[in-house]
């Protein structure tokens, strides 16, 4: 069997990450790069920091219409945008070129929750180019949804779900720092809530509807609730790319929940802050359920955001070219794992596009 | 779409608690129950403690022959045997007739393991049935190996892989006692082990080799181990079903571990015993990956494993069902979960066996 042969589309952190894992590994080829602006015509390998080409050939990063053609790749790996209206347009572009596409969009975990229309759109354009569709990440896509799920497996019954998240922000850089307002007052983060410009956490309507198609709850916007606040410190706060003065915001803890016939079934928790530490805060991975038999678990300190995101959209390529056509989920794939053998050993035969 | 038709062969405490989770739940009726001896000819509803008959129609406890017969049911639940080679006929015998089945034999949670020969057969009978062959449980099957294998799928790369239980026996009954020598000396333990008496633990080859074939890595008998030690306690312990005098042993601590290329990259450490409380263990349930990023999960006290290994099962009818015909393991199916819903939600129509 050919090298699974992978197209990036968007080299900046997430898919430029990317691709500095998948070249470490066997059985795998980067065969084409797209992004915009200053980086067309440069090579993938100087514009991807710390990426190593070894003895591959060069790859140019060139425009989506010098790059997508059908027969070009087994799958393309978009990481571009954060919402599904957003990537639609590029994930269709791919489908129609006979290629299977993943997506680090967080919507895309689960765009049933947020865009039921596109969705329906991306199956049937996924079926009738027989490819397949997904979307993952660490959260979005493991941590608080697919790691539930899992746990759910030993329960005979389950009576509610508390999934939290206690991360640290300091790793990130600039971006994160000024979406999440760090170091803003609490006025500027109540006119910025209200105004809707604090990004907050991307994911909780994907998260909970995926566990409960999972586990046969009735899951709908009305029953689904978030809502976020500022978390303000009391010291001042210094990591590489913020600063919170005592008395400013530190970081934002986002809450969702989902109430069915006017019960609570599901809790998220997701505090996410500069320099927890600083002020004894524990960050860590829980699931907590009310079941029975019940479960307690946790994992600290957390996983780390940014590589395992990367890694999930990694190891989740096989199981995207392998799965039946249509938009897939995290509910639909076999369990994703870490790939330290060869990428071709993972694909079935007949679900391979370049032979 | 008719409700999920299932017959339970084996009715003890592992089949007849299944039945009895089974007769809570929504979509899914039980159409036959098989056993032996002084159970023959009763009413289902009497021989298994418990279990709510409600307004279903009766069932009555018969032979093999009698309830095996094609278009029956959807799937045979076989809770009557530990390993493959013993399970074996009677997973042909309803393949043959034509519908899937779903096992408690722990060496099913991997045949490929211990009776790769068998395995192949398995595979080979499913196949000419058009139907599909499995098992499960919590441990093997989910706490030292699937959910270690989900855990990786956050990682770039996996150096070791620690996966540990920590478990009470208290909550077992007389046989359990026996199987794992509680209360008698170590004398006897010693003897025991060498003329391979002591059953310990079965499932770290199969949960070894499950994790292995899942991230790339060489399995073989050659370089897969495993041991076992008596825990003996200091102080008098007393469980409901169980009794070790200070100086007698109180548990079995079973180690399994696997080195490739003369690096030791899975270690398994499983000690069980009576009343640990009483002596400052605390049980639990471990993930630890020295990995890119790492993982230290904790789920205490460990989830139990009788209601959990009944509950997996249980959870994984609608996966067996579904699955491609063959022999499937638990890296084949999407991730199983726990049903709260309606149990023909998650049938695939063309799956389904009694139309």
């Amino acid at each position: 069997m050919k090298n699974v042969k992978v197209i990036l589309w968007g080299l900046g952190a997430m898919g430029g990450g990317i691709g500095k894992m998948l070249a470490k590994k066997q059985g795998v080829d980067i065969v084409g790069a797209i992004d915009i602006g200053a980086k067309l015509g440069k090579s993938l390998y100087e514009v991807v920091p710390g990426i190593e080409r070894g003895d591959r050939e060069d790859v140019i990063v060139a425009t989506a219409e010098e790059v997508i053609k059908p027969g070009a790749a087994d799958i393309v790996v978009v990481c571009t945008n954060s919402f599904t209206k957003d990537v639609f347009d590029k994930l269709v572009y791919v489908m129609e070129r006979g290629m299977n596409v993943i997506t680090s969009a967080e919507e895309m975990a689960y765009p049933q929750a947020q865009e039921p229309e596109l969705a329906k759109k991306l199956d049937e354009i996924a079926k009738a180019n027989n490819v397949s569709v997904m979307g993952t990440g660490i959260n979005p896509g493991l941590i608080m949804d697919l790691l539930v799920v899992l746990w759910t497996a030993a329960c005979e019954e389950v009576n509610h779900v508390t999934s939290r998240r206690v991360n640290s922000l300091s790793p990130f850089g600039p971006a994160v720092m000024e979406e999440q307002g760090i170091g803003i007052s609490v006025e500027e983060f109540e006119a910025r809530k209200a105004d809707g410009t604090m990004a907050g956490h991307v994911g909780f309507a994907e998260s909970t509807m995926m566990i409960c198609d999972a586990l046969g709850w009735e899951w709908s916007k009305e029953n689904f609730g978030q809502d976020m606040e500022a978390i303000v410190t009391d010291v001042d706060r210094k990591s590489p790319y913020g600063f919170a003065a005592a008395g400013s915001v530190a970081g934002v803890a986002m809450k969702g929940w989902v109430d069915i016939n006017g019960e609570r079934k599901i809790d998220m928790d997701h505090p996410q802050q500069i320099e927890p530490e600083q002020v004894g805060v524990h960050t860590g991975d829980y699931v907590i359920l009310d079941a029975v038999p019940p479960v307690n678990m946790a994992n600290s300190p957390e996983i780390e955001g940014g590589i395992g995101t990367m890694a999930m959209i990694m190891n989740c390529i096989p199981h995207c070219i392998n799965a039946d056509a249509g938009l897939i989920t995290m509910l639909d794939i076999p369990v994703p794992h870490a790939i330290m053998g060869d990428f071709r050993n993972l694909i079935k035969e007949d679900k391979k596009i370049v032979k």
